[in-house]
């Protein structure tokens, strides 16, 4: 299934920022480490709640508890929205209205299904690779007891949106221009997220390096 | 007012890992950039959307498009759950299911409602001050017009919470005494966000620096 764009999902406020391209969803959804998920409870008070995700195909998987209500009432079909956010950076424009910040946001519509079996293992190291690259074949993989206090989701990619604010500040012309607006410094702060050196928990025996793997973990 | 915990903002899952703290609440609040907010259409159907966002007191303010149809139907007064999630590192347990990431969420429930005038000139003055910390001052200022497309909305912070993750993994202890999985190195790579050097736009005349108060930004 090709991600697809609905009335729906079709970039209304800044249209200019809508990016229509499975390529580029696929690659931001690839380069985020948490999406933000929608779940309202039994009286309509909705939750967004942070949540571990991969992408796999043309779907995104993301589990939780079983023991979890919200979880529960996702996987018995609530419609819900995925959305993962990449910040960029800074944009100082020099009016206070054009400031703003770089991002790139994916969005996904849809009604989540619950994986079972093989397919949720599969599921389970996809989500495991995708946050921890090369973790899966070292760690203790689920036990039946695990598996079943996990319940895993997949929402399909067949409803979802793509919005991108990128490059320079986008000001007002007349602001270009003014005497005093036109002299003040504008541009961008770009921002990056990187990882610090591993921190060997109490356990691990003395000379067990860091893994060659995790020393290649890299951030944008 | 105090931030409040209510029983639906209880932190059920997990629940070692809620705090409930006003002052550490605030503090997620003000270490953010982004929050995620939460708002349905006529359907039915959520939506989370991403927006910048300032603590005020004990309030949260962010704005958004008076064109946007979600956007008003907040100022409406459609329930809402506004999120900050940090995120501070990777956590490599010996097992998958105990690995994870250390992170801090600050969740606000609640209605949003809608400033005007002078409040919501010095909302918009503090948003932009906790974005751009130093910039307020020296940018244009809104204008009638942008503020007339600009719809700005607070939420008190009186149905709230904050889940902490942090530390080491916390292993199963069989894995810990496991002649094959205690072998294996665990712990947590921290993660850290910075800005890289402002990149100067085409229409700032030559000569003029980047201001000192954009310098001293930091992020953790």
């Amino acid at each position: 299934m090709q991600p697809g764009s609905t009335e729906r999902t079709r970039v209304r406020r800044l249209s200019d920022k809508a990016v229509t391209d499975g390529d580029a969803l696929r690659r931001v959804l690839d380069a985020g480490l948490v999406a933000h998920v929608a779940v309202r409870d039994d009286e309509g008070q909705p939750f967004v709640v942070p949540v571990a995700y991969a992408r796999r195909g043309d779907q995104v998987l993301f589990h939780g508890s079983t023991g979890s209500r919200l979880f529960r009432s996702l996987a018995d079909g609530q419609p819900t929205c995925l959305t993962v956010t990449l910040l960029d950076g800074l944009v100082l424009a020099r009016s206070a209205f054009e400031s703003s910040m770089n991002y790139r946001c994916a969005m996904v519509l849809g009604v989540a299904q619950r994986l079972t079996g093989d397919d949720e293992l599969d599921a389970l190291r996809v989500i495991t690779e995708h946050l921890l690259p090369g973790r899966w074949n070292e760690a203790r993989q689920p036990t039946v007891k695990e598996r079943a206090a996990t319940l895993t989701l997949a929402l399909d990619l067949s409803e979802c949106s793509l919005k991108v604010s990128e490059g320079p500040p986008d000001d007002d012309p007349a602001d270009l221009v003014d005497p005093v607006y036109s002299q003040i410094w504008a541009g961008t702060v770009p921002m990056r997220e990187s990882f610090d050196e591993p921190v060997t928990d109490e356990h691990t025996p003395a000379g067990v390096p860091v893994p060659p793997y995790v020393r290649a973990w890299k951030r944008s």
